[in-house]
């Protein structure tokens, strides 16, 4: 008998009851009974997403929204800032270079949130810059950008702003209407607690004014084609019906207990991570800016990384992430969204302890549970 | 109560063992646990499709996988044969021209098959045509294209086949590498029994010189990048895990059976909903080769065919698809592939039968169910 922990940054564990929706017979996505379905999900959707504009389904992976964002609002020969702190945020970089998009990247040390001036500035020097692509939650560093502040400066230029909100929607907070992010794209594998397979993009009016004049080919992620279904409630190709299904299930379940609630649950997780991970002597990867999703750790010197995750996972079978690109083996990354509890949390740092204890690393057992029982009874 | 019947041409209703392991919890995809499944997929995929060459699996509709075929195959300013039977045919055409490539368009009356002949002519008379895309069954019609003949015709030539088979894969017969097929495109939610939300793609080595050359934007559909990731036993970006773990149990079924068997009773099932239609004094749609996953009927003069759909499905549960585009209300169209069954046949026909006799159809009540019973008995 082994149970299984999953506390990755995407996919998160799935709640019983997105489970069992997800497992009921399949309907027709073209009848009233789908309709009424897709027509509660975009409500609900609107509500996460804080927002009144149009949230966009798509069936892919959240790279697919990631990439409508690019082909909708520009053209070949545009330019763009991108900002780059991370794997994802690198991300927007490859998908607009593939559309022959120019790009003013701004680098960040990774492990450090962009310092909003610095959009500033670009922005300042280059006046043709139609969009700013940033990153809300970067999985790959746990650290998160300061959307509120990013938002005040790129309302004020004439470009629109797009975030990569797939690790961090319904986790953190990120007030797309107040605070004026033009286009929000999110996956369903993460804050939402759903399986991977569906993408959302919200698009502010904005937003729309680019779309209306961006000559990138496109076909399956046209925003036009999916605006004129949305507008029907339907969507123009063969929805995933089973994960739109399951969706609506897991967007009850948030709205119920309501985005304030929420987003406080994922803060005490965060706090209780960090204190664990500080009380074990080990340093937070994120040196600025923890996100509220996820928590990179350093891996003490000494103490093989990629082992310790493989471990935890093979022989005890609690599911962490490691690190990605240069951060193979240097980081843990231990993820608090979704339907992950403090138990779940309590669980995973009594297995990284064990197996810490049993790579040789010294500390005193217990210390990192005591840390964050600490935080979750305050 | 009342009870459910699905008999539309995707989505397809899922045997109970797919929609159990739809609900599973979830698993990492970068984990050697998902790479096991996503082995076995493979494998099967290969034997379903009949090829040896790589079968890419995207997390996208059917759709998604034709624009792949676009945007790898092509560049702006290409040249290619497009047949357009029908709704599925003419995507073909859209998407082209959405990537700036120019088609032949080959219009072949609704109701009918193409005549390779004429592809060849096309051919003959355009050296410049890279590739010809068609389509296996065309769902719109309930029509079968002769893939095998247009196969040698577009072989001779310099141009690459590329078969629509998202309506017809694991149901009728397509020998991707036997007849010289470039690139098969098919999605889950039809013939492989399982949820939509998967779409495939397989590519054979004539087709990669292409890919090689083509300059269309792209990103999320990128095959190179597919296929580092593949050799790897991964996809470039997160899966649809619990559809693909779903896959895994489907295609097992399908495998099991053989595909012998499934074309077989695919045959057999179409020949029972033919001969039903005929007794009942209604005519197919499909006027030369009629299909066997889907069988169009064309609805009686003086029957309103939306509201004999609606009937059907609204107040008996049974859900057959109606026309599209021009066929709006003027064809009924029932599907017969995947998990449908003789006795979910003998329902829809009992069903068809009722809300007929109720519109004032007149028809010797029972003619319909006999004549299908008797080809299920022959």
């Amino acid at each position: 008998m082994k149970k299984s922990y999953l506390l990755t940054p995407g996919p998160t564990p799935l709640p019983p009851q997105v489970m069992a929706a997800a497992a009921r017979p399949i309907i027709h996505h073209r009848t009233p009974q789908f309709q009424a379905v897709l027509k509660e999900v975009e409500e609900d959707l609107r509500y996460i997403f804080q927002t009144k504009n149009d949230v966009f389904i798509f069936a892919s992976s959240g790279t697919g929204a990631m990439e409508a964002a690019v082909c909708n609002l520009l053209s070949s020969g545009d330019t763009v800032v991108t900002i780059e702190g991370g794997k994802f945020g690198q991300r927007w970089t490859e998908i607009c270079r593939s559309f022959g998009v120019n790009c003013e990247v701004i680098k960040v040390e990774w492990g450090k949130a962009v310092e909003p001036k610095e959009i500033k500035s670009r922005i300042d020097r280059e006046s043709r810059i139609k969009a700013v692509f940033t990153t809300l939650c970067e999985t790959s560093t746990g650290v998160v950008n300061d959307i509120e502040t990013i938002g005040k400066i790129v309302r004020e230029s004439g470009a629109v702003l797009v975030v990569d909100a797939i690790s961090g929607l319904g986790a953190v907070d990120l007030q797309t209407d107040r605070w004026g992010v033009d286009v929000v794209v999110a996956g369903s594998q993460k804050g939402l607690m759903v399986a991977p397979g569906l993408a959302f993009l919200s698009v502010s009016a904005k937003a729309w004014k680019l779309i209306e004049q961006a000559k990138s080919p496109k076909y399956y992620f046209d925003l036009k084609q999916a605006k004129k279904a949305l507008d029907k409630t339907d969507t123009p190709f063969t929805s995933a019906i089973s994960l739109i299904v399951a969706l609506n299930e897991a967007l009850k379940m948030l709205k119920e207990e309501g985005l304030e609630n929420i987003f406080q649950r994922h803060k005490r997780m965060a706090q209780a991570s960090r204190a664990a991970a500080r009380a074990l002597g080990l340093e937070l990867f994120a040196s600025t800016a923890p996100s509220d999703a996820v928590t990179a750790i350093c891996v003490p010197v000494g103490i093989d990384g990629q082992k310790l995750v493989k471990t935890m996972r093979d022989a005890y079978g609690v599911v962490i992430a490691g690190g990605q690109a240069q951060l193979k083996g240097k980081i843990i990354r231990i993820a608090h969204m979704g339907y992950i509890d403090e138990f779940d949390l309590i669980v995973c740092i009594a297995c990284l302890e064990k197996v810490l204890n049993q790579m040789g690393y010294k500390f005193e057992l217990g210390v990192g549970l005591k840390a964050s029982q600490e935080v979750f009874l305050k």
